[in-house]
């Protein structure tokens, strides 16, 4: 015998699968979700149809979107000479939130890992190469993220990119904007000192 | 311009309005479903879809069901003689899962606050009072939160049921099971100390 309902046990355990969701958390958010209006409640449940019916990957930079190509390769204003590779499609956010970069995008969907078994073919490879061998690229951005996987990903990358004579960059390392330089770890701190520039 | 689709900028910013889920929290949440299997982000959805439609409050106890009378107010296996106040059906849940509770509840849906507004008209007082003159309780564990407004709640009730000579009474102070005494704050080890018990 369950002495709590049985739509909220099941939406505790539907919340619950969700990362960094853990049981106590998914009760206070169904209990939460109890008090509002349903409208609220709806409106959740809609989005995540909504989801996995309307979301598709864009055929040229393989970013998430709701139509192909997405808003930005099909946008006259980007500059479609410039090509930046990242690993998932929230790092486009992170970069679009800037709102410096211009250039347009490749989502690899991953990084290279030999322990999770993720190896170059598991990634959008093929498809930048294409790009890069059919496009007039100038400069390709290798914002793969700052840790082994995405260091060993650019490398990889950077390698198969300089027979096309297309310029690699990698975004600087360095000391965060606002931040500590005593908090900052020695690696960064030795990176930036190695990166500084003349004022 | 938007350069994120639609469907993924709605479910982010429905997620955000859920308590302690900020915008960073629901991005990855959002980004993790792009990447599970449909069903999981449909069952989801349905889980919250039924939560609106399924849900009732039990007309005994105030807590939430699937029925009414809920299952524990219409178990034979409880003891009927002995009620718990509490504020919300988590405290419900949480008393459940000490396996120990035998008696019914009584949910308020809250506690007195003046600082909020909340008076006793505004919780489910004049039904506790009403099932207290009608039904045989022997006993009524005031069971609110061990806070301020859990405190002045459970005096209110207490005066309300002393002229029904019904016995009250209130869970235990002390030191918490497994944790650390010189961690305790001096408000609940002065507490334990003079709810101390013969060995």
């Amino acid at each position: 015998m369950t002495t709590v309902a049985k739509p909220v046990s099941r939406l505790i355990d539907e919340f619950s699968r969700l990362p960094g969701i853990g049981p106590k958390t998914a009760s206070r958010l169904t209990f939460f979700l109890l008090r509002v209006p349903d409208e609220q409640t709806l409106a959740l449940a809609e989005a995540l149809r909504d989801l996995t019916e309307q979301v598709v990957y864009c055929e040229r930079c393989y970013n998430i979107s709701d139509r192909s190509p997405c808003s930005i390769c099909a946008s006259p204003e980007r500059d479609h000479s410039t090509l930046c590779v990242v690993e998932e499609p929230l790092d486009v956010m992170a970069l679009e939130r800037t709102h410096e970069y211009k250039g347009v995008y490749h989502v690899l969907h991953g990084a290279i890992s030999p322990v999770e078994g993720i190896g170059p073919t598991d990634l959008r490879i093929d498809e930048l190469m294409d790009r890069l061998r059919h496009d007039t690229v100038n400069e390709v951005i290798l914002a793969t993220n700052p840790n082994l996987e995405g260091e060993a990903t650019a490398m990889y990358l950077e390698r198969l990119i300089k027979p096309l004579e297309v310029r690699a960059t990698r975004p600087a390392y360095g000391l965060p904007v606002g931040g500590d330089l005593e908090y900052a770890d020695e690696v960064t701190l030795a990176r930036a000192l190695e990166g500084r520039r003349e004022l």
